[in-house]
């Protein structure tokens, strides 16, 4: 897996690093805030379409509490466009157990962290329109960065959904450095695969971690860049793609390829296997999961 | 995780070993044709039933290599008592990666394996009928061992059924050693467990690993006792659910019990996990997901 550099920063006090943090954690909700909007405009765009008569999908909220520290939101969304679309912000401390610090930047000698982000799945209700995800946070232990990444799935190979959304995403980076876009994107095709497949998740994207530059200004624009830039792409891409037809071949198609991305987050996924497996809050962590899927 | 006790077994010439190695293999094939022959049965006796117009299953065949040595048959039937069912069985041999060394009793120094099995996951079409799973298996290192087990998981909680499968695997048990199904059936409880969900996989079963008594017939003849009480028990279970009646409020819930399956095999079961890490053969290791799953 590739790695970026972590420079040393300068020591904040306590009250600059409570700044960052609270910038940082107003900016995921109000990302959450702009994409929900965006979805469900597209949910009442959806005139002419094969799932017209059914109604226009509405997110649902729900808050909840993490016994050891923070907390968060859940917003899911079960529509005629989307058909399950999760979007969760979550603001959390505590104190790593030993066996996670030497994992864990920063952590080694003081097991305290603290984490703020947003995460989105989106599982589609035609097999013409990809799945999609996006992912960005905020991280503090004794170090501090961020990480995040936005990848796209299509149902079946789609050059021009995929040169699309890879233009967001390189639109993202290269204001800010011109290695971000393909060393990103690099480990985003390294992440999202499944060995035992042989297989990649889907169409790519960029996938980044333990970026601090030493400018922590520079980072968050760019973490709030990455944002954007999926918010400016991804529903262009529902647009054009959810007014076609489909058969139900396409759709036994898209209930199997749900299946590969099930394996990826249950088998590989660090953000989903180390959640379950230290106490995270299992609902918001498998809202990933696909509605509907088979195994043939 | 409870433990048996490995006695050191007196040191086998490599005729010996060789013979109970062939044993043990005929014994897991011929298991696996019994099976196939009562699940057909079953196929075949459902007059009246909600799936009755549909036709009766079969198995269907396919053998597969491995490339470090070996390799199995998949015996696989989509039916209308059974919507899927996998029985796998395999004759591997090889080399752990040093990795893998020191997790496999007596593999510490030299890395080379034998190992046979029976693997079977039943997913029913009937929301009234339980899914079932039994896997028994003979490994060879620098020592040798039987493990094994069968587990039931209703889809709803039924006294009757798991009453009849527990006293059936105690049945079993009993006659070798009055420890064996306390113990079994605790190891079980403890592994099929869900933390995350805070959940058993179902009603429990046995489950024994690393057994190796000192007496190897005696011990074969468990192994071999644990797949005949599997397979008394189950089909007269599956003949009692398999007339009964169900809404679709009941399937819809038999679609998300199944992704409780799906979390334990692939974020937990051991055999799963390991198999698609190491290169197993993905198509026989996978065989055990349900065929269509619900996250609702």
């Amino acid at each position: 897996m590739s790695s970026v550099t972590m420079a040393d920063a300068p020591v904040l006090n306590k009250t600059e690093l409570d700044e960052r943090k609270a910038k940082a954690a107003a900016w995921f909700v109000n990302l959450r805030d702009l994409i929900c909007a965006a979805f469900e405009k597209l949910e009442d765009d959806l005139q002419g379409t094969p799932h017209a008569s059914l109604p226009a999908g509405r997110f649902e909220r729900k808050a909840w509490e993490r016994p050891g520290g923070g907390g968060g939101v859940m917003s899911v969304m079960r529509g005629r466009v989307f058909e399950k679309v999760g979007v969760n912000v979550s603001t959390v401390h505590g104190e790593f157990s030993e066996e996670f610090r030497k994992q864990i930047p920063g952590a080694a000698e003081d097991g305290q962290f603290w984490a703020s982000g947003i995460s989105l799945v989106a599982h589609m209700r035609s097999p013409k329109v990809p799945a999609v995800h996006m992912n960005t946070r905020f991280i503090a232990t004794s170090r501090a960065w961020f990480g995040g990444g936005a990848d796209l799935t299509p149902m079946r190979p789609n050059e021009e959904d995929a040169a699309d959304f890879h233009a967001a995403m390189r639109s993202a980076c290269d204001p800010f450095n011109p290695d971000y876009y393909p060393r990103f994107k690099k480990w985003c095709d390294e992440y999202f695969f499944l060995p035992h497949r042989n297989e990649p998740r889907g169409a790519g994207g960029i996938f980044y971690d333990n970026l601090s530059s030493g400018d922590w200004n520079q980072d968050f624009a760019f973490t709030k860049a990455v944002g954007e830039s999926f918010l400016a792409a991804y529903p262009k891409i529902v647009q054009k793609r959810m007014h076609e037809t489909w058969s139900d071949a396409d759709r036994e198609h898209q209930l199997v390829r749900r299946g590969r991305y099930v394996e990826f987050n249950l088998i590989y996924d660090r953000g989903t296997t180390f959640g379950l497996k230290t106490g995270g809050n299992t609902e918001a962590i498998l809202m990933s999961m696909p509605p509907e899927v088979k195994w043939p």
